[in-house]
């Protein structure tokens, strides 16, 4: 019983993830189907992926991610369907599987790398006969999921590719004068700041009780383990659940009480 | 494994639509549920009654679609069960299934309409056992779903009747100067505004290269295939993804932009 | 085959919700899972009650119920889960359980208190590998959800406790003239105003057509059946479905007519 989950920018009112799930059933009648968002912010491909890159590692690994933030729809980004140890991808190539890309390429992983198949979806008979220019995660993502779903192997699906587009990801930078200056990778809808330093990474070190944050012209003095260790309404550094350095406020919101956006800086001691 | 999607004004803070899940489960424990829509605008029957019209096409031919947006809940408004060749609906009788029904009556198509049967829920024993006054959704419309999910026919519920209430759909105009009026059917969650003028309809041979669409003051000339045909932020006439004409801007918002509302008129030459 | 509902303040957004599914389907591949809401206030646990409070009723009894609302998270606050004749439930102990817990509570029924077990969550086997501070119901209350949902029975996952938090749940209060303080419970997307009158209880007497109803400077004559009865845009009075004294607007917002808030007094007479 394959489990599909669904990642998109179309909201709840309108019908169309549930529409993609009407397709995915009249395919793969017993698929799972899992959504992880239909709130990502319109064309917020950058959310999307952080989105996707924090819960993927929580699903079985044959999970079949369907993710439609999809901009260029009808333009001549290419369909793409990726296949890893951690799950399979399906949707536009925009930079939306970035996380996972970065994670399998040869740059970073020779032999993860070996483990990863892409392919550009060009075989339109996996997908619905009459296609629209406008509405690709009905026609073409949504019946691909559903056939892999059912064991359709990814080859069949189109031409293998190796140049799929992976933005940048925001990665810390050191300054002549020593301090690190980090960025705002995400922010969730309790207004907590997502930095890119990892509790894994090569700045691991620059989390502990010592550590100084600049952010917004405030200070915040040393990194907890959670809310409860600062009083109601204060900011607080903490390592987040998906294992990076985050900013709060304990019962408040820290992307309001900051004014901060994805993208800004913080600076790091 | 029958299907049942849900269509309602419920939203999703406070449980309605989870209870109507309890209920349909608690009778069917095999029925699989999709959620096609909580986010209608509270009382917009209008706006359920498109949001179905384009999802069900996309649905097995079996699938029952409970919707429940019923400001008349408590008065003598008739619950309704339809079962045509395209799925079963449950609802009220208030004009939320008008395009459906159209569809298949006999104004427009004398076989068809002989393909749907229509009941008025009277049949208390396929209820919960005590009814409110203002929970119909959970009350009679979930368990008579969970009932024909469980394969009780459809003669079963109530007494047939052949007036449900269908709301006339709007319908674009010919003016005596060869013009023709439109109106936006729909504005979904990208502000992109659905018209009335269908590809496959009659006034499909309005839908090309020179037309030319005059829409709050603005005009913009020809019908393009995508949003990825003009620059971002112009505005756009594509077809949708439901068959009918709309207006965007890509990267934007058509109805913010332009202060638009369902029901507006535009005029194509 | 068991159903999990889920009651959070996730939101829809970020994921969180579908990384908790992800972690239920890892370890109980067939469980049913229900959303009840994503949508509770940040942090506000008296709501998240009230919703689990009015929805459990419509679920068989087997079903598990997990509800992460949880502000203490990662501080000493105890992760509990709760068996009752009328389901299981899983999540922090804050309050959240507070209607079901007082339900089964010696104080108001002993033999009904017989049928309650409670453990705190200690048994560490049953949760994620590793736990985060922030994020336990990704770590502890999915996991062990799935669990029970496996058959594990409760008494593995922790220790017997018998003093879990109930926080007092509002109660109309008697005035020396006779006149009845009630509260307002809960607020619903409608804008309706759920009191703590309820139908079934000891003020059932209040309810009735020559009821009087002080609320925000404005009076209300008589309890009706439904919103039908009364004009659109006027202040009614009715038995909401699940079994409270409500106040409304027909196809209006009483709670912004009105401007009140959970917690504000009406007065009955």
């Amino acid at each position: 019983m394959a489990i599909i989950t669904l990642t998109t920018d179309f909201g709840n009112a309108d019908g169309y993830a549930g529409i993609m799930k009407g397709v995915i059933l009249s395919i793969c009648p017993d698929a799972r189907l899992v959504d992880l968002s239909h709130a990502i912010e319109p064309q917020n491909v950058r959310q999307a992926a952080f989105v996707l890159h924090t819960a993927v590692p929580y699903f079985p690994a044959g999970t079949i991610h369907l993710a439609v933030v999809d901009p260029g729809v009808g333009s001549r980004r290419r369909p793409i369907a990726v296949q890893t140890p951690s799950g399979i991808f399906v949707g536009p190539d925009n930079g939306i599987f970035s996380f996972i890309l970065a994670e399998f390429s040869s740059h970073h992983n020779l032999t993860a790398a070996r483990t990863m198949s892409i392919v550009e979806l060009t075989r339109m008979e996996y997908w619905l006969p009459s296609s629209s220019h406008t509405f690709h995660g009905r026609d073409i993502f949504a019946p691909v999921a559903a056939h892999l779903a059912r064991g359709v192997p990814l080859a069949n699906l189109g031409e293998p590719i190796d140049d799929p587009v992976i933005f940048p990801i925001p990665q810390p930078e050191i300054q002549p004068d020593g301090r690190i200056i980090a960025h705002i990778l995400h922010i969730d809808r309790f207004g907590n700041l997502v930095t890119d330093i990892q509790v894994t990474g090569p700045w691991a070190s620059l989390i502990g009780a010592r550590t100084i944050i600049e952010i917004a012209g405030k200070r915040i003095l040393g990194v907890h383990q959670t809310f409860a260790d600062v009083a109601v309404g204060e900011l607080v550094a903490y390592v987040g659940s998906s294992g990076y350095l985050e900013i709060g406020v304990r019962h408040g919101n820290a992307a309001m009480t900051l004014n901060l956006r994805p993208g800004d800086k913080i600076i790091l001691e």
